[in-house]
């Protein structure tokens, strides 16, 4: 899932994280060694995960990409279900105690699906992709489903046409101010600057009858290289499918909320479903979308609406072009194969470390998902490796492969809402991966994984350079933000200058993380290599195939080796560690930091709203608009209340405190706390995220239920940090600002106590 | 002349003066009424100036606008010789005391000029624009000279091709860290970024063999709007014409530095002439360079260097393309037919307000430069009806319409070496205009006469909105902002959002202003009206005709009476004031920022050297680079030496003290000086700005002496203000930084000296 950013496969990397322009807590100076561990845990750890790599084998992941991609392997398709079993195959085979657990969900497949624009001229769009050269699986045209877009609504619909940019929220503000409508008609939004999903939620919103996304070269084409098969980018015929889900509202099946899709699960019908849409919703490809662009009239578009076509960009809406489109999908429910391993802890059985990545696609989904599927089975042959040679973990591994990521993150929030009540209790961490690429390593996640993700980056050598992959992270952001004059990150930049720890970005949504992390409080990392070559250049359309992964994904997979690397000792690590991996001093600066941003947010918006108010009053906006044209003014806003941050930030300050007391005493009793006592802390720490929750949800998305992130509701992948509080204030809710900045107090004390609850046990021993 | 800027035609607002971050001195608050008039005086000029408005007719503009667009006017074109007859006659019937004056001047024209590309197809450039229908004048093909650009160097190469995306300094320097050169090759350079002639200068310095520059339709042609004539801007086939001489070296004839190019005057050779390129350069339009440049290799240009072809840009430089370009030119002395009108003053005959537009276009210069001479001819029509009836200038008024702008600056430059010792004397102000349009008010200029500029903003009425072209100004200075998020300019929105004045740019080049105030140092002042419409979009084009300015460019011609208006009232004022209209905490104030910029110069240089010693130390660029490219680390640089502001910043200081207190007399003074002494007063201020000048010129340049403003050496109209010292740390250029420091800080003081003998004048009759 994830989505097509320029010049980076790593989709998560840009596309599901925030800017992280956290600064590593250097006050704080621990013991040099591995943490979690002391220096005789640590010895051992590092002579397994030496074992580890050396089962590591990057032409079996190559073998195992060209087997699973060698047909279409969407949800339904007879190959999901062969890779499913190849998959459990390899984790019996490799000792794992292996099962499919199937669920039964919505999921909508086109029957008939069209996009012609019939006037002035005529033009039919091609929602097949067809053969290229040198694509060998290009040319099993007759095994695919036609591009379109997961959960669009039945239509038929012929209107008049508005080109909406990428139909973000701002860009309807644009029209507003242009006097452009969209209701009644066809909208037209590129692809980029939020999640696909909300073009249509949004389009439907405003009244529009029907939403064609399309993928513009200026991002998505030439603009970015040259296309396949000359070069890794997309070419005029190329289709992104994808989901349109209202997943930042929930989600999984749409039929049955909170609860796993299990054969007889109670079911809403798809007409009270609320995350299913209910407009046409197509996807085409430049090729298609130049002909109906170039025949727009109505106003010129600003300077960023404009796209790579060799067109003039105007809005549309006069009627000059009426496009007729159709879509009409199988709604019957299609099976889910999620295939699930374990390897039970020899000490914490009951504590469960979770690895998945989907296994999934659109179509052949070489590098999406299969370039991390290899990836984590080569993990999971190498620790089957270690179990048949008599290692066990301490806690629990779980390693997971889900179907159904792609159209709603199906088969892992199924499982997840199936198992919540044991995950509740036992799970300690989530480890994703999706797509993965050659270049930098990328993380996102909980904060206080930051640290031990840093150590193992500093460890692992990268492929290419033979620097560390930390090293290379750091020279990445020094020379970028030189490059770059400033711009970029700052803080990041700092940090690596400095030769701090690399700041992991936050978690929005666009993966399997989300059921875990959001709805059920699991601490979660999220990993992958990217941004060299571009794999993503064919972001869910059929050429996302093994020849082009062989081309420009990873040639030599020795970033998927480098994947099962990371994930792999992330993984053995929190299984085996003396003491849970975390430092809680980073997420305490992390809080800060967003806390931060929250009274910016207010601040500016007093301001923003003051400005208004006075260019309303001397009537600016038509005095400085061309008077040829039509200029609308914004609306005028009330002015905002006292917004009450005062209980959030005295959260913060005793979180920051109760964090570095805590850190301290993880430093000073590594290896002096007694067995019971340790026990007694690692339960504490493994249930610590679920402070974060509150039962309530977010506002009008109650299935969300942590105050800390969460996929923005308009920006749908992007993470919105402190979300109760901060989409409230750039919604203009005041009074929901302050009740969530109650709320969110409320979080981090809980999870303050909660540290203070585990120091408690770990100083005594150590001064005594 | 000017640059074509997006989304305006108003070519100096943008194009030739710096962003303008000057908050209007709202300490010092000067009696509510007309700058440089007492009570009396100003009713007077009140009248003076409806009367003046009461004889501008739009049809007048229209007509001759008309007549004078109906033929190519270049320089040595038949029509232009007849324009000049034709202003000549307007000026003489008017009852001006007018004389047409005739310079000399090396001026190439084109006689064999080819632009081809021989591998690997064959594609052969149209330099010629050829016929559209409704433009009239675009069928006399026959009479234009091909497309070219004036003083290019004779050449027949055939070579490989580097695309150098704007041809600028930093665009070389990507090139270096791509591991691209472009020795012996032809370069290709799309317009914008800097000026025109910088691109073949940097490219013969980097030993480049030819270089071909076209407009990009991302930021020229369809790109900007619908192509003419659907709409206003460049079609597939437009070329932009212009100078490529090394203006920022020295404008004028190449041949008569320093000296007027009479008949008889001493001549270099064109091998001698510093300012004459060596390497052949011709422009082409974006229909022809498409083929070349899709068909380059080499390295994927950055982001930034993409431009609107629907092509994957590439570097070249690979030998895949070989072009054959050949240009041999007419190297003959052609005429220059400058136009100069005179009304002597009654009281200070010998002091003189100038105001100035060039007569000559690269063909039919419809809107450049007729839209602006238009404007000046009615105001000169108005002020001879003013004469005729009875009136009388105080200083005398000269009005000159000059020839050969594009080229060189040439009529203006030749006149001002010409009478440089007149004009040193007698000199007062200098006003300009050039092309005009639909829109706002721009201005550009000597800081002093910010005040006055903004008094008359703030009284006259826009034409389409009704309310003054100074609240004009500032609604878009403030609705801007607001759309932008504090995007732009910020102090200039400050300004505008608490009604204080606008502040006016600083000028750099591009137009006639340029001998005066750079060379001589009178004050100047450049006004004009656009940003509305586009009749931009056709720039230095055969499309620039009268069919293209009354759809796109002022068709009521409203706005050209708005230039004649404030171009007229600035004229009237300047040569009736009882003090001359300075208010110099402006340009005290405006000087301060200046430091100001300069030690954040300083400061920001420092941690760059120290952020790039660090980072090649660490090898960061090549760890950060991706291993499968040519990644080249940019080149080491010495640390910064100490940098010595001190004497400079004492000197802004001391301004800051003598402009307060001349302000101060000034207001308390009005009406209360006798005569001679004022007389005195208006001596010194009338010369304060020569104090401006150091005699041996900027680094490099001998004949840019002014030490405050001049054009950048490498940005060519972009102003740099404080030369000497900005562009020495902007080229590390250390030792010389220090010199002009102190060069610059002695002119200061020795104008704020000048302050003082003027304040010294008024006050005693105030006091006793």
């Amino acid at each position: 899932m994830g989505h097509r950013t320029v010049f980076t496969a790593l989709k998560f990397l840009l596309a599901t994280t925030a800017v992280i322009p956290l600064v590593a807590s250097a006050a704080e100076a621990p013991r040099a060694g591995m943490i979690g561990f002391g220096p005789a845990s640590e010895q051992a750890q590092r002579a397994l995960e030496a074992k580890f790599d050396a089962q590591l084998n990057a032409k079996d992941l190559r073998g195992w990409m060209e087997r699973m991609a060698s047909a279409p392997n969407h949800v339904g398709s007879p190959h999901d279900k062969a890779n499913a079993d190849f998959i459990l195959s390899k984790f019996k085979e490799a000792g794992w105690d292996a099962r499919i657990e199937t669920f039964y969900v919505l999921y909508p497949t086109p029957k008939n699906v069209s996009v012609e624009m019939v006037a002035p001229t005529s033009h039919k769009a091609t929602l097949t992709e067809g053969p290229v050269a040198g694509d060998r699986t290009s040319t099993q045209v007759a095994d695919e489903l036609p591009a379109y877009t997961a959960f669009g609504g039945d239509g038929d619909v012929t209107a008049d046409v508005v080109y909406v940019n990428q139909g973000m929220p701002a860009d309807y503000e644009q029209l507003a101010r242009n006097g452009v409508d969209v209701k009644g008609k066809i909208v037209m939004a590129r692809y980029g600057g939020g999640w696909r999903g909300l073009k249509p939620k949004l389009a439907q919103e405003h009244g529009a009858a029907g939403c064609i996304i399309y993928s513009d070269p200026a991002d998505d084409g030439y603009g970015a290289g040259e296309p396949w098969p000359k070069g890794a980018e997309r070419p005029p015929q190329g289709v992104q499918r994808g989901s349109v889900l209202d997943l930042p509202v929930r989600p999984g099946d749409p039929l049955t909320p909170n609860a796993g899709a299990t054969k007889d699960a109670k079911r809403l019908t798809k007409e009270t479903a609320e995350t299913v849409l209910k407009i046409p919703v197509l996807p085409i490809s430049y090729g298609d979308a130049q002909p109906i662009l170039a025949a727009l009239a109505g106003p010129m578009v600003p300077p960023n609406w404009r796209g790579g076509l060799p067109i003039t960009y105007h809005m549309g809406g006069t009627g000059a072009v009426k496009v007729h489109m159709v879509e009409q999908s199988d709604w019957s429910l299609k099976p889910l194969y999620n295939v699930i391993a374990t390897i039970q802890g020899s000490e914490f059985p009951d504590q469960w470390v979770i690895r998945g990545n989907h296994h999934d696609g659109w179509v052949f989904g070489a590098q999406d998902p299969l370039s991390g599927n290899v990836a984590m089975l080569a993990e999971a042959q190498a620790i089957g490796k270690l179990v048949k040679d008599g290692w066990k973990p301490k806690r629990t591994l779980v390693y997971t492969s889900w179907d159904g990521e792609e159209p709603a993150l199906l088969g892992s929030t199924e499982w997840a809402e199936q198992h919540a009540a044991d995950l509740a209790k036992k799970g300690v961490l989530y480890i994703n991966s999706d797509g993965n690429g050659r270049g930098f390593l990328g993380v996102g996640g909980t904060h206080s994984y930051q640290k031990v993700v840093n150590q193992i980056a500093g460890e692992l050598k990268d492929p290419q350079t033979g620097v560390s992959v930390l090293e290379r992270q750091r020279a990445r952001a020094d020379a970028n933000a030189y490059d770059k004059r400033g711009g970029g990150d700052a803080e990041t930049a700092e940090a690596a200058a400095k030769g701090g720890d690399m700041p992991i970005g936050a978690l929005g949504s666009g993966s399997d993380y989300t059921p875990f992390l959001q709805h059920l409080g699991l601490a979660s990392v999220n990993i992958g290599y990217g941004g060299e070559g571009d794999s993503g250049g064919v972001y869910h359309s059929a050429y996302d195939s093994f020849d082009h992964y062989i081309r420009f994904g990873d040639p030599e997979f020795a970033y998927g080796v480098m994947l099962a690397k990371t994930a792999g000792r992330l993984a053995l690590r929190t299984a085996n560690a003396d003491v849970l991996p975390v430092q809680a001093g980073d997420f305490a600066d992390t809080m800060e930091r967003y806390g931060k941003e929250l009274h910016k947010l207010v601040d500016d918006g007093k301001k923003r709203q003051e400005a208004l108010e006075r260019l309303l009053k001397t009537n600016a906006f038509k005095v400085a608009g061309d008077p040829t044209k039509t200029v609308v003014p914004p609306p005028a806003e009330g002015p905002v209340p006292p917004i009450d941050l005062a209980k959030l930030d005295a959260a913060i300050t005793k979180l920051k405190t109760s964090a570095a007391a805590f850190d301290a005493a993880r430093v000073a009793g590594q290896g002096a706390v007694a067995p019971a006592q340790l026990a007694q802390v690692n339960a504490i720490l493994a249930g610590a995220d679920r402070t974060l929750l509150t039962e309530k949800g977010l506002p009008g998305r109650p299935w969300y239920k942590n105050v800390i992130y969460a996929p923005g509701l308009e920006t749908g992948y992007g993470v919105k940090t402190l979300p109760g509080v901060r989409e409230a204030l750039e919604g203009k809710r005041w009074d929901e600002a302050n009740q969530y900045a109650g709320v969110t107090a409320g979080a981090l004390e809980a999870y303050a106590a909660t540290l203070d609850k585990a120091t408690a046990l770990m100083k005594p021993k150590v001064t005594h």
